[in-house]
């Protein structure tokens, strides 16, 4: 094994350990896709307006300190809305053989980490770090959109 | 001013300054209302199991704290989608005379507390504590909800 595949599977027992992976869904799939969509809603509001920031749209405030906390606790909490049990919701749009991917896993974990980080970083109004640990997060975003879920 | 009425103005003024009342609203006021009921459904879909655990419907597991640990999380998130500037927002539940109301935000305020020790209570199986606990939770929703949300 590869160091960069020890890495990521060490990285997936990690997500599915301690991320909430490994929780059974316990409610009806209507709401743990409610729950889903809820978080996934809030992370995009959150998301949108630092980008503003970064595009020089928005100045930089204490609000895009304050959202990039929220998306870092968001971040926390989005895994556990793709909890085994949940595969085959009615209505989602998450790919049915996402489950199957280690990669899916380690997807949210690199959301943790990276909205860690920009949450870190937004405490500060630096421009240039600001942009570049934005730009860090939506990579992970896309990551898993272009992979996971459908269109 | 008596006592009371002193620490309520003091719990508002806290709430105002630490839990995101203050910020204004960046956001469009349709986002808003997304990120409220993103929040609010979140809120809903965690806090339902916990119940069916109190009432003795399901076991106390691992997921009752990370459930209890979900709605301290997003206590911290909830006030923000009501910041100033939200007190408008087509199809909004909410009454608009809410923010007039120092109590709005000290409900919040009570809300975040008592999620807060609902997360301490739910790391251990003590169904007496957690029932209490719960019941405190309970009535900070229920508050706010008679008082300031459209039936």
């Amino acid at each position: 094994m590869t160091r960069i595949l020890k890495v990521a599977a060490l990285g997936t027992a990690i997500a599915a350990a301690a991320f909430g992976f490994a929780h059974a869904a316990e409610s009806k799939p209507e709401d743990v896709l409610k729950f889903r969509q809820g978080i996934m809603q809030a992370i995009k509001v959150n998301f949108g307006p630092i980008g503003a920031v970064v595009k020089g749209e928005a100045p930089y405030s204490e609000d895009t300190a304050n959202r990039a906390a929220n998306l870092a606790a968001l971040a926390k909490i989005a895994p556990q809305t793709y909890a085994k049990g949940t595969e085959t919701i009615p209505n989602s749009k998450t790919k049915g053989d996402a489950w199957t991917k280690p990669e899916f896993a380690a997807r949210f974990e690199a959301f943790q980490i990276e909205t860690a980080k920009l949450a870190q970083v937004a405490k500060a109004n630096d421009a240039e770090a600001l942009k570049a640990q934005f730009g860090a997060v939506a990579k992970t975003c896309k990551g898993c959109h272009d992979n996971f879920k459908e269109e």
